[in-house]
């Protein structure tokens, strides 16, 4: 079965992840988590992302606040779909690592969601594994229809 | 085959509507285009998202500037993934666009790319058709290659 | 008599809810409440602009946060006059709402007030309903003039 | 019947107020046009507020630029509803207007559209005067359906 | 002697009103003090602004957050130095008022200091007065020295 | 008879300087005129505000974009009003240099105008000298009054 | 040995003053510390400039919020590199103060490191002086090291 | 002798590549010279960084623009200090590339100068060899004085 790997810019981020992860459990996805900074583990960040694929995973979450280089580093070193959400710091509310994430060059793209937004973040990677997954696609339809009861 | 359905806000985003298609053709994917406006045309627009998974689609881009709401919109229809092209209008520098497509409350995901981005969202629509397409994959790899070395 | 829809795209902002309300009351404006997300309740959202003239609404306002899809959502789907309300959120100091909210495409405006500005967005719609109503326009007058000796 | 008065804050806007204009002769609204700072010619400006209600007057578009306070400066003069039009100048990207024409005080609101949104001030002025006019209230319908189909 | 003349756009800024007066008695200043919203009591601060060179005041100071109009609003009414305090408010950190009371157009300008600048505000004042009164630029030039040691 | 020091950081502002000089030309008002970096000739420029006064200037004009030092340099040199322009540079459209002009610490205000407003510069440093100089007060309530009519 | 001279803009600004010097104790860095306004005590400051290669000092860092001047005046008066500090303050969020520090004009850089980044600019000069000093260039390999680690 | 490595993200920017090859000569520092995307090659660009020190390189300067990864990637894969210049786009006037090149997390500064500065950032590379390299120092020492003189 597909899988989703979540990885973190650092350990403060850690209620993030944990939405992440609870939305991906909510849906019945697998998953591994990581916490691997891009400027301070450069290489086991870059191993991350270069092994992901050949270790059965489909796409990749990655969150980071500042200068958010997490996202754009991952998507570097594979072709795997990579998700990106910005995290809100302690300055400039959020913009800056909004535009760190968002603002990627031609040829390497990061899926970015709202600040913040990790919840989201495991939503899409749901609605892209529910493509070649009739299971979960019968999970997303059924939490769509809640959405607009609730 | 899984298809891409590309959508834009108005005529005026022709130029970056063909990068898009090039880019999918460039890879073999097949697509449908439209211009329709989330605001001009609402209903039409959101027959567009509404039927698009029944009609063989996969994923669905759209774009859109100012207070672009057509992605968000095309996503509160489908469980499809939403790529998202926030554009640079006349004013703003693009940041009312991106706002606007990136700020998207919890439930309902839109995978944004760079402001004016046309062929990043193409190639992340082709990452994830490649998910379940080997042919694409192959082609997806040539291209990251090539990247590398260009 | 003519009636004013106040339409709030979350729960969580349901203070600013109250504000609205507040003044309509203090107007002696009849209307009706409703929490009906732009992006997780499309449908419903939808007919909620569609059926607000036959069902006697002359002015309806509606307030959202972030990408906040909601007025202009409301708008693509009436020619009643709609004002919107941009909501502070989480991060970028409301500046993305407001950007969401005013920045609409020719054809279908939204009439912005202030970020969180529900009573000025109440007295915004008693403006509009004064113009065919003598009582409210007497009170409006009171109002203005009361606001000057404040 | 119903007019609009129409009221720039400099010649050099000029072409907005020609979009504003043709847009409403295009639905048969009777207006009057003015330039009249509200920084320059601040006595003047006043009374263009203070009379548009005796004058036979429902709705008064105000554009202008930079620390664009004219919509504002004639909200404070009259209890009709005041449609603002901030303006793009030569700096800020239009940043600055818009937050001079929407951020105002709980009392005096100022119905903002777009920056440089001559047209949808228009639109705007035309919505509220349909609802006391039923054959401005067929061309707006006529010229909705038009969008739809556009 | 020339006097300064105070003005607050609302009674919720009472705190840097308190600074200002704090400052202008610190330098023997003379000053008289107001609350008069530009928008709620625009005839009232209209006087204010048109009658002060007569009643013997040489500078104005006015404060005012958001939408900040006040200081541009009686700098139109009168050829005094009119000094501005742009006020921070709920949201955009307060670049909405620093926006609204410095972009002022070509011949009526606002001498605008800092965000919640106060403090300044006053001093500007004072530098402005010593021009003309030997005993203030005793206390000033004391006030620099003391600054430098402090 | 009061004078007024103009300085510009740079040649490339040329033309703004112009504009100051017009002004002050226009009203009878005595300056000088010098482009001195307060960072490529900090010790000159220190000087040139050092000095102002013991050679009978009253005010200091300084205009300079990006990290627009230069008003605040002179500032922290004189007990003189310093009025500062911020200028539009290649990036940030003013918004770097309207930050580094206005704000300013306490204890050292800067008069700030409009990004590139050397003409109000002027004007406001024609409004200060106005204070003890009857002539000029004249040509400023003329000058006031042709606004007015213009 | 080379040294670094620490400068605080402001005694509220301590904290962060903290942080600097906790890193160059970390990596045996001598310093001094300096608390020394661009705005207040100019000639002062100047000095420490001015002063600092000929006491022994091969770097300066400069902290300092607002309209931060404190590093470009450092750096006008000296070839040595500067590393600046902006800092969050009341309002804006810091990017007046990150505006301030890093849009420097040619001829006289600024080596900017983040908002509130005290840490970083310890290291940053410890980067500065590990060129020259081997015992130095090992506490940073092994720091660089376990930044891998942690 | 010291030397730099000047990396560019991308052959557009090839006009702040020759700036930064230019002022690099003038001093007559040696230099080589890369352009080497850190999303398009990330191998190959990590290895240009964690080689530099071992093939003598002193000083790394890295420009990039939009999401500007290029220099926080580089100062992960070396102690050496390194300058970032970030470049301004297509949209969002450069701010993007700002807030992703400074805004660093704590152990791996990057040296940030003004956006398109590349010139400052070969002036930061020479005031940092000077301190180990008379020559050098005296020629920074000569055009500081020219600096002043110009």
């Amino acid at each position: 079965m597909a899988k989703v790997r979540v990885i973190l810019g650092s350990k403060s981020d850690i209620k993030i992840g944990e939405s992440i992860k609870e939305f991906l459990e909510k849906f019945g996805v697998d998953y591994d988590f990581h916490i691997s900074s891009a400027h301070r583990r450069p290489d086991a960040t870059a191993l991350l992302a270069k092994n992901a694929e050949s270790e059965g995973f489909s796409v990749i979450i990655a969150a980071a606040g500042m200068a958010a280089h997490l996202p754009g580093v991952i998507a570097s070193h594979t072709t795997l779909p990579v998700i990106g959400v910005p995290l809100k710091g302690n300055s400039l509310s959020g913009e800056d690592a909004l535009h760190s994430v968002v603002q990627m060059p031609t040829g390497v793209p990061v899926a970015t969601v709202a600040i913040d937004g990790g919840k989201n973040a495991a939503i899409l990677a749901v609605q892209i594994l529910a493509l070649s997954d009739e299971k979960i696609k019968q999970r997303l339809k059924k939490f769509k229809k809640e959405l607009s009861e609730g």
